[in-house]
């Protein structure tokens, strides 16, 4: 198998949660020993709708590298880096956004979803529009060739390769590389919140973060959406849309149990409160250890920081040398 | 008078004119000695609209330099730099993009005008239309409060001044300083193309190059539009959109001769083929010593660029300081 160079990250705006584990921190602690790895932590992306709480987004750079470490991404393997800490992302930006149009932007369906959801209305700040031109400095600069993410990212990767291939094309080069997105496992791509909607996101609140203690969890177990339809222990009761059930099914490892526990609540006599509690188990599980390491690093965040500051370093080391070859293929160099 | 800090600059696109050396080259040799003047070769700007043509800004980078050093802008007094050699100018313009909407941008009658002049259609490059942010960067990182300019650019001046405000107010900050525009001397802004168009310019070609030899002067004098109704010598003739004359108001410092010259024409008996003779000598008494400075800097143009070169390294440092402060003012700092 072809070693692959993979890009991805997250913006720092919150606490990273089971939804992210699910959909890609998982993943990253397998892809890391197979494949060469960078993670950003797009504190510059994280601006571009949050200019005026800067210091939430610089706070989360902290949290998120804890995220990080207790699930078991290893800067040893991984390079994490800092997305502001890279000064020749911005400069790539500068080249690749004169090769994009402003209509072009205008109609990229990621973004056009982004800013109804956040109901910017007429004021959709300039570095929101232009961020998937960022995004794909982010990506190009380490020539990644595979970039995990949702389907719902897929017109950013489209968005991505035109700017690559416009590149090449425009300046008669072979510099910049395509990429491929690889979506999450389809069976549990996206948990979803313990409402019952569709997504498991920190801006509607209904999450349960790695961070959460032992007490936090089984509290947001209990409050879960189940069977409105399931009154009492005896009544038989539906599995679809039944949360506790959801998220047995994406994380209980004994699957014979899981099923037993299926047929019973379906026929009548499992009450929700068990469920409930086995999920609580089950999540434990999981989580205990990721909250014991998450602490442990937690004593000593100026450590955390060193760390992510000189992994940064290193990245920056492999974007200067995209840039240089950036300029090179356009002529902008002088001496 | 207090010393106030300048910031202007042209884009490299080609050659110098007699439209620069009276609308701005002359003022800044005077304000080199008065004041603390930042002159950038706007590389990047230049690429927002020739992103398909790199190695003309690449090449005109050395023909401006040789133009200014040929006027007399003395890189012991001004700080001349290249664009492209600052990335804090990239890291600032992805800061204040979030500071400004996109519907402002599109609102922006300087911006709006050029796109309509570039014919760009639905094709607008996403860096054509934020460069009023970039820009905004290249005045701020220096602190400039003073930037020379036509009128037409007020507007940019405001968008510049927008960002500053919104920049303090939103990082509670006095980090940032506005500018006021300084036009230049009502008399004589804007010099006619050879033409008669409105304004000299190298995107219609009607201009009188800095750089041209003085056969080429000369030849350029001939072609001028004088006026169609002074046939024979000894019609009366007008003055008004004679181009000839307006160029003799510019540059004539014998302004007896000048009023003589004027009034023998309005009367008839001055043919153009005099009057433009007067004017080659006139042109040359200021062309050809720039020429000669010209001609000898051009025999070591990598002399000229060390000195640019060496030049941007000195403003780098200003721009690093204050993207420092920028960056502490919105606490998007590491340690």
């Amino acid at each position: 198998m072809k070693r692959r160079i993979i890009v991805t990250g997250d913006r720092p705006t919150g606490p990273l949660h089971l939804g992210h584990y699910v959909g890609s921190l998982r993943s990253r602690v397998e892809l890391q020993d197979v494949h060469q790895q960078f993670v950003l932590i797009a504190d510059l992306q994280a601006l571009t709708d949050n200019a005026g709480n800067p210091q939430k987004v610089h706070d989360n750079v902290l949290e998120v590298m804890l995220d990080y470490l207790a699930v078991g991404i290893d800067p040893a393997k991984t390079t994490i880096f800092i997305q502001s800490l890279i000064p020749e992302l911005a400069e790539l930006t500068m080249f690749f956004m004169n090769l994009v149009t402003l209509g072009r932007l205008q109609r990229n369906p990621t973004v056009k979803a982004e800013i109804q959801q956040k109901q910017f209305g007429e004021g959709v700040p300039a570095g929101f529009l232009v961020y998937p031109v960022s995004q794909t400095a982010d990506i190009v600069a380490f020539k990644a060739d595979l970039v995990p993410a949702g389907e719902d990212q897929r017109p950013m990767i489209e968005q991505c390769n035109e700017i690559v291939r416009a590149f090449n094309r425009t300046y008669k080069a072979d510099v910049l590389v395509e990429c491929d997105l690889l979506p999450p496992r389809a069976e549990i791509a996206r948990l979803p919140g313990l409402d019952g909607k569709a997504k498991m996101s920190k801006s509607l609140g209904n999450t349960i973060n790695l961070g959460d203690s032992a007490k936090q969890v089984a509290k947001k177990v209990r409050m879960m959406y189940t069977d409105p339809e399931h009154v009492r222990p005896e009544d038989p009761g539906h599995i679809e849309g039944n949360i506790p059930f959801v998220y047995l099914d994406a994380f209980m490892t004994d699957r014979v149990r899981f099923e037993e526990m299926k047929a019973h609540y379906q026929r009548g006599g499992l009450g929700d409160g068990v469920v409930k509690g086995v999920l609580i188990e089950v999540l434990e599980e999981l989580l205990d250890p990721i909250r014991t390491r998450r602490d442990e690093f937690a004593k000593d965040p100026a450590e955390v920081m060193r760390m992510v500051i000189s992994s940064s370093a290193k990245a920056r080391e492999v974007a200067a040398q995209t840039l240089s070859e950036v300029k090179n293929a356009m002529g902008i160099i002088y001496t």
